[in-house]
């Protein structure tokens, strides 16, 4: 199964996906994916702030210690532990790494992140553990079907990987929702069977608005061990927190991070950025203006929705000809892979961002 | 999916599977599996003569000349390179490590052993590679589905593992049999996207005597890159033959197979045994006999099949109260995961061996 | 061996190295790495332009383009193939894993950076090759110890790890820098034995501008395969480029910085960066200036040098007393591990950097 | 640095190794390794008596069950778990897995059969770990130079890999003995800095009746954590036991090992034979004979030897006239690898078995 930015480039060049404009830049109606915006003003100005003077390197600086705290108070939890990376990629190995032994299965949607997009990089990390999947409508996981499977596991029979961790993804790859009880429903199968609890949040905030929930009741209350908080999509430059509710793994984390390469000298330049996210609450405002466009646009496409909306990603079914005009007019997004060959209609997958402005969504549904 | 060499402990030991007997050798009708058979005479005889005098280890005894030599013969490969291991775990694991990068997939069934019944074994050796499941009835993997998932599977996109390996296993899991011409066909598939073909012959003799082709038929004429020639199920001690058709990768392979520390200083008695029993087509004869004993089996169990037999396994619905009789008269057999709390019937797995009797089948078969 | 960056922060909060000043930044007298210093304003205006508008990902901006025809100019090599990633540690591991297979062996230095200062991150990249070390002077390896060394390296025999790449660092660990020539002449010695050459090059540009000889010559020209040139300690924020001579392995190294977690979604931000650096000959200047205050400290430390300058880093004795007078007026730098211990004496290590002032040096030199 | 049995090929056929009779087997004079002898009848008859009827798989046999209760009270050790690989570097690799993380290290000596003569085994079975060098003469390693190591060993820094495990060799490479008391030493100080010890004990049987003390004594009491306790050397066809003192990891392993395709499916005929040879002290009397046969040996080379004899194992320097002889006469031995172009001598490793005859020992001495 492709994931989305899997898509194959002999496929996005075939016409639909090339910008008819000048260029890469300044593109309107763009609607590829979040992370292909820019960094808002105050994370482009906490980067000039913090590249004042000499700072020591590794994560010791002040800005981390500052993070640290706004972390634990922001989610209730003063024991966390927090690390960052610059990829969501690496944030949720690292972190099931902490979570799974190399004998270990992974229990996650067919169409995880993790599954699809990273490359094998849990396979990687993990040392070679399973990624089993668990099957569910709207690219959430069936309660039911991960409690049949994990009776079925093979836990203490030598000849099967053993069962170690449920990672689930909120907002999900199909831009769809879990509530905190749907988290926690999982998350309690997940414990009653002795595994831990992964949440790859590279949407988190957008989920985390639009459930209108604390965030301590969208991760660690719900059952949540280890959350990638995802802040490269959300408007930093290439920051992911990994933070431990259970503090335990965290310097093995430590470690694994440093191994592979992701312990930056120059931290500062992470710390500062999602410090400054998190002051205000940036981090809110900016996630609620990229719910508040999809919205936009999920108003003006009724009854086309593949999936129910569940932050600032939607999926529809256009005619082909529509898909045709939208192109022709510049229009950024990517098909939806499973469909890409049918004659009558194409499924588009649309992300809005932080810096998506009304008249582009305006100008779009007017093609539409 | 849990493998039935995966049968939890706490299952089996629920009743049905325990002997009444007095222990656990000397069992009558006993189908468990055929790994649980000892040696023929030829082999004992084999290792004794083995074992005179001081002989240079690490494979370079003159008793692995000659196996190399008749394995080339035997299938008219005179470049084919063979490397010996004790199982077939790593037989499996050692050639896909060959055939597959750490970022790359192996396209097998969703039943195959090295998925369900080797604790991870193919992502260890291979550095974390992806086993992808294709889909098929009784155990075999359809050529269409695998045509499906070959066009969409990510050559090229950075995001993705790399297609690199096809794996099939004849006798299937589900103790059905490829043709020659459907190994082909799948194969075919492959090697027109660019994968290698592996082949699990854990029972290839099984499958051979069968389907009555040569070896070449059933391996690299059908295109088979490297073949797990299985001796262990088929009357030796814990002896695989890992044949590399091409044999660019032998170099590699031995490298490999050391550092897993599977290379035997004492490797004259793992030669001298495959030796003997490719002499005087002991093997195909071994063989013959189990799939002979399972034919008697099949007949006296007409109309409970679930798969087509073929070869030395089978695998039958039983009325609760038959199987309940069976085991009180001290059968052993392995009951199918899936099904062990249907009330009324129980699915069972039999596997007949070089030992079997014929008695025995016919008790079984009163019983029934 | 611990590397540098590896003291112990037990030791290192043992009195010298705390800072008497207000807290981490402004500190004057700042010699404790190059990579605690801040980005330059050109860079800082880089990062700012690319920030502009919407533009695809990993790796398909334009600015990478850009960068890539340049590198390709500056090191006179239009085949040569770039990666970006963001730390040191990352590009060697990225770089030895294209080079060396996990039952390889990388000869380096024993005071090598991916030797002592990177927590395994070879052994996990290459999926665990073996480093062995190769004896030499003033952190240079000695180029008869490695024609020695390789001449006994077990090359073929089945329990020898195979020897498959050298490893240089320029500057080396010590400060002391490889004249072209002297690459040249073991890089041929371990063409001779088979292997691969990767360079080191966090500090390549100080040792360019210091050996006066062009990009190609201190690298392909050379014998080299595979550069990491550094930014991050000559001016970025976080950048490094991994330059493939001979873009062979270019594909497979795309794959397996996926698969780590260090392709960047926002990836312009990066290549900005370094084009923005590579303009103008900006990083020959910076570095320039760096050598320019290790050589004032220099003059005013003659007789105490532990090993000759090769660019920015330097490493002198001083009498216990002067340490401590240095440390009462907030002078920072890190202690030589080896010595730490003795009464009279501590060796320093001095790491100047683009934004070393000539009142610092002069201010730590009065003191001396 | 090249093992013994690393010894190339090229050089090995040099004349000198190549045996002048007739073939490989029935050599005389064969002083080549203890793993190029057969078994002893009493281990043949084993194979043969455990062939009767059907057993169960996978470690699961009673003669398992037997043998783990006959281990457990020769090391006065009940709470010890017990489980059979076939080769030395399996055992000692799975051992070091459990006692080893991916980021750890593995003290242990440069001549090491780990470092020297796996293929980098136990950097693949720990998933990166790195082997470090601890020095020391006659092949084992100094207490006080371990001691300084460990001092400096980088732990609690994240840019050091982490000390983790011990590991001593006992006979060492060098063929000298640690008495109880320098393991002790040893073992005391690598568990002051919280490493865990591994003892391989490829020859622990001619170790043992040489020191004279108790199995215990010179395992668990003198702070072994995990032994490997060789059966192949000492007259099994293929049989290692890795002892867990501390039962802990001892599921781990079992994984371990089925993940690396050693959990035997006819599992008995490992277990029958290990069991065979510690009933009435089998295992000892050979020992005792390899060693007094080495002692023989030792009694005509007074003066040449180059380290202490510990057990069956010597090496000598000899007048290259005479290795001429001896070479013409048909003696099998390998040379040291570091002296081999010495003109006037060569050093020479003389390894004495079970099987080793009187008369073999006097031709050979006679020839000298």
């Amino acid at each position: 199964m492709l994931g989305i930015c899997a898509l194959p480039p002999a496929l996005s060049r075939r016409g639909p996906l090339t910008s008819h404009g000048s260029g890469y830049t300044f593109a309107t109606m763009y609607f590829a994916s979040d992370n292909t915006s820019g960094l808002p003003a105050p994370i482009l100005d906490a980067i000039t702030r913090a590249n004042d003077g000499y700072v020591p390197g590794y994560g010791t600086d002040p800005f981390m210690d500052a993070l640290r705290d706004r972390i634990r108070t922001i989610f209730e939890a003063p024991e966390a532990e927090v690390m960052l990376v610059t990829t969501g990629t690496a944030a949720n190995a690292l972190a099931l790494a902490t979570l799974c032994p190399p004998w270990g299965a992974i229990y996650c949607h067919g169409l995880a992140h993790i599954e699809v997009d990273e490359c094998g990089a849990p396979e990687f990390y993990t040392g070679g553990a399973k990624l089993v999947h668990v099957g569910g409508a709207d690219g959430k996981i069936d309660a039911g079907a991960l409690g049949d499977m994990l009776a079925r596991s093979g836990r203490g029979v030598v000849h099967s990987v053993q069962p170690a961790a449920l990672s689930l993804t909120n907002l999900s790859e199909c831009g769809t929702r879990y509530a905190a009880q749907e988290i926690a429903d999982r998350a309690w199968i997940a414990l009653d069977h002795g595994l831990r609890v992964h949440l790859d949040g590279a949407r988190f905030a957008n989920a985390l608005v639009a459930e209108g929930c604390t965030p301590a009741e969208l991760s660690w209350r719900a059952g949540v061990d280890v959350l990638v908080l995802g802040g490269t999509k959300c408007g930093l430059m290439g920051v992911e927190a990994v933070i431990f509710f259970d503090p335990a793994p965290y310097w093995e984390a430590q470690l694994r991070r440093k191994r592979a390469g992701h312990l930056w000298s120059k931290h500062r330049f992470l710390s500062a950025q999602m410090l400054a996210w998190l002051e205000d609450d940036l981090w809110l405002g900016l996630a609620r203006h990229a719910n508040a466009m999809a919205a936009r646009l999920e108003a003006g496409l009724e009854g086309r929705l593949m999936f129910p909306r569940g932050g600032n990603m939607l999926f529809a079914r256009l005619p082909r000809a529509t898909h045709d005009a939208l192109q022709a007019a510049g229009a950024q997004y990517f098909l939806w892979p499973d469909h890409q060959d049918d004659l009558a209609e194409v499924s588009v997958r649309l992300v809005t961002s932080w810096s998506t402005q009304p008249q582009d969504v305006d100008r779009f549904l007017d093609l539409v």
